[in-house]
């Protein structure tokens, strides 16, 4: 049974401040929870008989057995979910040599979680192990994000900076998005130690950001020159922009 | 003043088999509005007193003056707008001809409306446009599905067909992707007379659609057999994808 202050303390979770001083997220749905179960440490699991019937092997540091009804409860989803975990917020530091050394994607006050969950997802596709944050972006861990970036969240590290004093410290090329940019095509040689830099969904990358590119990028609208939609959506661009640095060398 | 029977009208059109009997729907905020409004027939627009002083010359049906409040009662979103709008949703038939002759996008049962209203704005930027979408997929006039397109849902044709009976009437080459596909950037020509086919969020393409594919592709996950990450969002692929086709061949 899923008792009402258990339910009570998920839903807490919801907020950003009782994340960041419990150290603690919420997973939801079978898919995702399975994929984070070995690869983070989970405090609190809550399924239905039937779910936890078929895992009797799964770790964590306490389980519930819970009817759909009280699991719907507890959810954020609006179909109810088998499985509902509380996983513990990994405390990473940033490894400068690591950075120095290869690919970034940094973030400039992307303020949907749903977008920062997909740019999660899409980074671990590409092998970007790093997502730097500035402090004004969406949590990382709101449940919305969470669910967007399935499971990759347990893979990247995501850390939130002020991007103006860190990204100088890295001493790598900034590449960054721009309607007046060069052509993402036209570069002869895209680096593997650099920082991708995306800005925000309305007013893309801020002005104390701007002095710190030293590329700017334009991904090529077709017919070229039709300027008919203003822009892309930012996960779209981030993702376009990681297949173009991963593009296997032999075929550019 | 925004009427109560005004209001439900507008939440009535939050439900698909609303805006099938109606034709209309609704779009919200500033800049989608006004970016519909040369584009689309306005059936009705309500906005603040400031709002319309600001534009004395738009074009709709019916006009009303609302208060914030007023508006935020019919809102979908979060953040009370300033302006909203009832447009016609434009009565479009598919142009053989022009598919025959030009890059398609055919989504098979994309059950998110914030990914198809995306894919919708990538159709746009990259030129395309017409998105043939299977009977199952989202709305792409839900209110998500709108706001996600920012504007491109005017210039972008979606129809409703049985992809499985009208794709096969195209004759022309079908792409689709698949994790046993081949690497995206080893082909030696992506035409521009052909169908893109996206698969559905958790199953990708259905088995009475893969006999229609030509091509099976892969977008290459980095470093190349990693496997991290088990996917891509779809809306994320589609936007690699397109890239890759709408390329410039003189750097390919």
């Amino acid at each position: 049974m899923l008792s009402k202050a258990k339910i009570k303390w998920i839903h807490s979770l919801n907020l950003k401040k009782n994340r960041k001083e419990l150290h603690l997220f919420v997973a939801e749905g079978h898919k995702l929870v399975t994929e984070l179960l070995p690869l983070m440490s989970c405090r609190f699991l809550t399924a239905t008989a039937e779910w936890l019937q078929k895992y009797p092997d799964i770790q964590a540091a306490e389980i519930a057995e819970a009817s759909l009804q009280e699991l719907n409860k507890a959810s954020n989803q609006q179909h109810p979910q088998e499985v509902l975990a509380v996983f513990e917020i990994p405390d990473r530091k940033p490894d400068l040599n690591y950075l120095k050394n290869n690919l970034t994607l940094a973030l400039d006050n992307i303020q949907d979680p749903g977008n920062l969950g997909t740019i999660v997802r899409t980074a671990d596709w590409f092998g970007i192990n790093t997502l730097l944050c500035s402090v004004g972006c969406a949590d990382a861990y709101n449940p919305k994000s969470v669910q967007a970036s399935m499971g990759s969240i347990a893979r990247v590290a995501v850390h939130y900076v002020k991007l103006e004093e860190f990204i100088p410290t890295l001493n790598v090329p900034v590449f960054g998005t721009f309607l007046e940019g060069k052509n993402l095509y036209e570069f002869p040689h895209l680096p593997q130690a650099a920082i991708i830099l995306m800005g925000n969904e309305s007013n893309g990358i801020s002005g104390k950001l701007k002095p710190l590119v030293n590329e700017k990028l334009y991904i090529p609208e077709f017919p070229p020159g039709s300027k008919r939609a203003e822009s892309l959506n930012v996960s779209i661009a981030t993702g376009i922009i990681c297949a173009a640095f991963r593009r296997p060398k032999t075929n550019s």
